[in-house]
């Protein structure tokens, strides 16, 4: 098939004519699917089981400095999660702290801590007279936004690129505006595209100089094993953050978050947190008033179940195994039903979690609400925008990890059609427009 | 022996005498012994370890509404876990928010939320001209005093009672100042003291008419099920403070937490809060912004665990026979040692954690001392009163849990003796001071 836009007004309604009836006889099959969130499908959460059966009563509850798992005290982590935790993100054991099983609370109770006391003795923000600027890559994270949004900053929309943010101008705004305190960042496979950021993109974060001095790039490093093919050439890397901080001479700009979310299972995960031991302290005063400590035995749980960081990558490989046919299926569809048509453009992702799709400017809104009433659910348009509004209306977030392979193969299906229809629908209005 | 202040300035010099030299005597022991902390003792953990076998591979891990526990989602709890937590605070499963392991982060966040964002629509706290006032019963819980201590408030010391705060004070400041916010409250087996508030306190509190549309009282029912004995006429009783508020009409004035810490395992329990429908859905919001949702698994495991309250009541009965000859080889201890001798008084609650001790006025700091000097380590004197200071330097909070029993004895044998040493001491000095 052509282009659509190389269609005639003709061939486009009769184009849109046939979508349409093959819209209505999928709308009548009432799906209920959902390809909106990230969440680990049921195969994934099975690989993870035997989590369950590492602690029982019999268990030897001591870490490794003896101290009880089971009863208060050592809110930073016991060390044997801070080395494993460490070693998935690539930095010391002595660079952590382990916090419970959300690492965006993590993000939250960072921002919140900044906002009531300031970073390190800085003015806190809530007692400034202007408003906190914060940087934001674009398509990103929707809950990275709403929290910054929850405290009413101003939100800063950097384009995004396969190489990572714009960063000629992230240096404009962090090294000119002091007012600029922060930059979200998911560095490797990033939500939405599965974009990892380049060497030289890191290089320049690390050689960042802010004109605030409390500054810092959160960098959620969400997915770091998180690849969807074995082959090595297949699998993204990226440079570690905090060592290129510290050899920039900056070793405070940046705040490392990754978690177990993931890995074994997302409502009872192990959440971390790498920084500068000026941060960490920083930190570790906040968290002696917040808490008495965090659940050290699923740090033990954790710890014993992988031993290593071998048997974690072995595990991710399971993970990976069940993912890769999903992103493909998607991929394939959308080559397929759309491909050459010229009504979208679609990432291809080498790990993570999503896809990310660029319809026809002005057309997003409108393809979810087409997926919505054939029962399809989709992260809502705009949603990879600060304030959930997509200047182009373009892009869309696609998450196939949850529904099972036949139950994706059709919303994607689905996916396609709409995405048809809406853009030949669109394309024949700006056409019946140029004639009148 | 007679009272110390009966005693001549002669018997008083040999008192000390003999005193000083078996105060040697114990120094030349290397006794390492703690009294700190409310931690329960490896006997109480072990109590529940069979809480680590509930969930296995094989297990089923939904919950009843078919929600998998292993997965993203159900940011205010599965409905099973909110009912038990519910009963255990003597209101509805729908009253109820379950967090994570910790109840103290619980109130953290609850103040700080109030501070970043303001309570049910009111002025965020870090706008206010002038600072926050936060009432404290003291004696009281000093990490309670530090959260509020933490944001900058200005706290206020109310006197404690055998029936609670001194609630003419109270009304006094909640009535009228509308920068008094909140205030803090262990209504039943008091921190420290092991008071309970009586029918008419809880009454007087939930018939406050706050000058602040967002004064909230914090009711941290720590010690809910915590009773000593068994028999009915021994286990205080409070009236329930959320059902009382209603009644008042009043529903909105008050939150409660709760935790199973010393119930199952104080690194690893549930904390949970209960409020009022239009106090839960400000929370809910927040906590929207902030997670998307605490362990799950462990809340299953609980509820799995317990199965009812009967049961959960049933093991604090196996608690209750660990910590009852502990509490009551202290309470013997000082009355053998310093029972008539007019230099202390101490509390003989029924329940809870702690034993409260008054010194002579201006001894506390130093008999604490003492007892680290021969190796009894003691909760700081002037923890138990805001900003760590005691206006008498004579409460001492004392904490029986942890130590063997017979360590215990020894550690109450040293610290009878340290008051001893110290309260001779002392009224020597002011004998001599008379003659000078």
């Amino acid at each position: 098939m052509k282009p659509y836009r190389e269609m005639t007004r003709e061939e486009l309604q009769a184009e849109t004519l046939k979508l349409r009836a093959e819209f209505e006889q999928i709308k009548s099959l009432h799906l209920k699917l959902d390809m909106s969130r990230g969440k680990p499908s049921q195969d994934q959460l099975n690989l993870s089981n035997e989590l369950m059966d590492v602690l029982n009563s019999d268990s030897y509850f001591l870490d490794s400095t003896g101290t009880d798992c089971r009863n208060y005290g050592v809110s930073g982590g016991i060390p044997e999660a801070k080395n494993l935790m460490g070693e998935m993100s690539e930095v010391a054991g002595n660079d952590m702290i382990i916090f419970g099983n959300s690492s965006l609370n993590i993000m939250f109770d960072q921002v919140s801590r900044s906002y009531t006391h300031g970073v390190c003795g800085n003015t806190p923000w809530c007692k400034l007279d202007q408003p906190v600027k914060w940087l934001c890559p674009s398509p990103g994270y929707d809950r990275h936004f709403k929290v910054t949004e929850y405290f009413g900053f101003e939100l800063i929309t950097i384009p995004m690129t396969p190489t990572g943010p714009d960063m000629d101008l992230v240096e404009q705004y962090v090294n000119n505006d002091p007012m600029v305190k922060g930059i979200w960042c998911v560095p490797k496979y990033s939500n939405p595209q599965g974009y990892s950021y380049s060497d030289e993109t890191v290089r320049r974060f690390a050689n960042l100089n802010p004109a605030a001095d409390d500054f810092r790039i959160y960098w959620d490093n969400a997915y770091s094993i998180h690849h969807l093919y074995d082959e090595p050439e297949r699998q993204d890397t990226i440079l570690e953050l905090l060592h290129e901080c510290r050899k920039a001479g900056h070793p405070d700009i940046c705040f490392k978050f990754i978690s177990t979310s993931k890995v074994t299972f997302p409502g009872a995960g192990l959440a971390a947190l790498a920084a500068s031991q000026k941060n960490l302290e920083d930190i570790a005063r906040h968290m002696s008033v917040q808490t008495i400590g965090h659940d050290k035995l699923n740090q033990l749980r954790h710890v014993r179940y992988f031993g290593n960081m071998a048997n974690m990558r072995q595990h991710m490989r399971r993970h990976a195994a069940t993912l890769r046919p999903k992103f493909e299926a998607v991929e394939e569809t959308l080559e397929q039903e759309i491909g050459g048509l010229g009504i979208g453009s679609w990432t291809k992702p080498n790990g993570g979690y999503f896809i990310s799709f660029d319809s026809l400017d002005g057309c997003a809104r409108e393809i979810v609400q087409r997926c919505a009433e054939a029962g399809v659910k989709m992260t809502p348009a705009g949603a990879t925008y600060p304030y959930g509004r997509d200047p182009h209306d373009s892009n869309i977030r696609v998450a196939p990890s949850y529904p099972p392979l036949d139950e994706l193969k059709k919303a994607a299906q689905v996916f396609a059609l709409s995405i048809k229809l809406v853009s030949a629908e669109h394309l024949l209005q700006e056409k019946e427009q140029e004639k009148a």
